[in-house]
């Protein structure tokens, strides 16, 4: 995966847009993250991403993250410390600096993150990360399911004082220390974790996550251009890569939307109405699970999008609000997130859903 | 202060009811405490104490301690692994090793901690401490008060996960975010937080506060002996010492007792009956401030305990119960303690109280 390009103006707006559809609802609001990420760049800085395949394999990769509430951003600019002293804080525990950093997930404001860091510290970016779309919690990684210990974690607050976290191999610990911690630190931090060798990406994480957000992004920007239908240069746009599968599964009115702040998750569903009658997706952050006359139409880890009918933009589980027309939009999954190891960490019973998980593409809606 | 010595399991019993004494209400009942150092002894190993002129000026000191609800170790008792686990990671974060421990106050749970650290591997413990008595909040040191910074400090469950927290000069955060982790870490932790050179130790530290404890409790223990009064055998034996007035304020019946929990902390008051009217005492885990007809008697950081007047052992304000007969017995603090900055650090104003800080000699009851 030899990618190494420099980032461009439009290539962050398509990629922000891009990685909010991978965020599968959830990953927050791309605006902040692309505008501090855009400051950089008009400042002269340089974002360079690099392919997994680039680095020496005992070269040190610091994947890095917001965690908490992206709201938290959108009422209080970040200053740029916190990134910083996270990875400082990791790199002087572990005595060795970071030869490139790396998103932890794929997410409008997470996928941004590395690549402010990155341009605040000419560290390289790898085009790759650990989840291959959103999740709301910090074990359910790809890294996590094949034998990646988290720990040691940095956590830094936005005025740079951090605290880094070892709970050795056990991640789903590190997560509920690092949760506690972001409250703590005002419900929004910066993290460094899963600190790995480049060997150690190549064989645990989904690779060209950027690349593909940027492909998502310029194919919407396209249509928009050409009043060509979003939905099927989407699919196009998916077709010849490792997500393979992208298809509608539904279009309509948002005719409900429940919501509620549960131990610092935003949960709840929402129901549309269209010409096939009625859906409903049901989500923790990101969507979990869209049914469709009582039966399952897509489920996590399978990507559920809501997006705008007309334009194609992603709809963060937050901004859903009634009377909205949105396409519920499905994509498959890498097959890396489909092993049985993989669905025991964030298949549908690591959320507490009933329903066993069926590729997407072999659902009934799919032949829609 | 040159003071090395080898504990005996009698210097043990006694120092641990003198720092309960020196606890002034709180810093946990010291029984656990005491029990673990025990097995350590019995099983052969050994705790040194020495004086803070025993070591190099540049030899590194850490202290270690207890954070959080002692309550927890009468529930489930600790493994021993969790302050070790503290240490060690502060260690590696500095990249030295220490060449002692030391409390980080006086208190029947915290004055037992180093010494079972120092039991377990053979590390001194230096007869000082930052408090000079209890309090509820890590920057209410004397160490905080003198310059020292807090961070980094390690703070470990008892399953040894652990945590190291930089707050940089900012003890106060560095409290907050500590916190936060031992409710996380299940309401109590170990924490090992402000190392720092023998120098500064000599020079912002109480000195010889373990060997005060063992003073204070083997006077208790002879006057029960000797079928003596215990409390004119603590005035003698910290006449001579920087603590200089210990002085029966009060003696008489608990009519009633008002606690809650707030914010983590036990609050409340307690109200004597006595032949001099009635006293009343106000508490934060520590007793704050007895008032005696309408008038401070003694205030904080004066130390105000709570002894059971037939034998003159104390009572922390967890155990203050309906009927107890109890000898309200004060203790003036040492010079370090009452200069201008340290009484804005744990003086009356530090707990919200309106009264200004009068040295309890100089109060009216005294001269009772």
């Amino acid at each position: 995966m030899t990618v190494a390009f420099t980032l461009t103006e439009q290539g962050l707006r398509d990629l922000a847009e891009g990685a909010a559809v991978l965020g599968t609802g959830g990953g927050g609001d791309p605006h902040i993250g692309r505008l501090l990420v855009q400051q950089q760049l008009r400042a002269g800085r340089e974002v360079r991403v690099i392919g997994v395949d680039e680095l020496p394999g005992d070269a040190l990769v610091v994947p890095s993250a917001m965690m908490g509430a992206p709201t938290v951003f959108i009422e209080k600019l970040p200053s740029g410390r916190g990134n910083i002293a996270a990875l400082r804080a990791l790199e002087a525990r572990l005595g060795r600096a970071a030869a490139a950093t790396m998103p932890t997930e794929s997410g409008g404001l997470n996928s941004m993150i590395p690549l402010l860091l990155g341009a605040q510290l000419g560290l390289p970016v790898v085009d790759a990360d650990g989840m291959g779309r959103a999740f709301p919690e910090l074990q359910m990684e790809t890294w996590n399911v094949y034998g990646v210990p988290g720990s040691p974690m940095a956590i830094a607050s936005d005025h740079g004082d951090h605290c880094v976290i070892d709970t050795g191999q056990d991640n789903l610990l590190m997560e509920r220390r690092a949760r506690a911690m972001t409250v703590e630190m005002g419900g929004a931090a910066y993290i460094c974790d899963y600190p790995m060798d480049a060997a150690t990406v190549r064989r645990t994480s989904i690779p060209g996550t950027l690349t593909l957000a940027m492909k998502i992004g310029a194919a919407l920007r396209r249509a928009r251009q050409d009043h060509a239908d979003p939905f099927e240069r989407l699919t196009g746009a998916l077709k010849d890569t490792i997500y393979s599968h992208g298809l509608v599964l539904f279009a309509g009115k948002v005719v409900d939307v429940e919501r509620r702040t549960v131990a610092g998750f935003a949960r709840g569903q929402v129901t549309l109405e269209g010409d096939a009658g009625r859906m409903t997706l049901t989500f923790q952050n990101e969507h979990l699970v869209a049914r469709h006359g009582g039966r399952v139409a897509a489920i996590v880890p399978d990507l559920i999008c809501t997006l705008n009918s007309e334009t194609g933009a992603p709809v963060t589980t937050e901004s859903l609000a009634y009377g909205q027309r949105l396409t519920v939009f499905a994509i498959s999954t890498p097959a890396l997130m489909r092993t049985p190891e993989a669905l025991a960490c964030f298949g549908p019973s690591a959320f507490g859903l009933p329903d066993p998980y069926v590729p997407v593409e072999r659902l009934p809606l799919s032949a829609v």
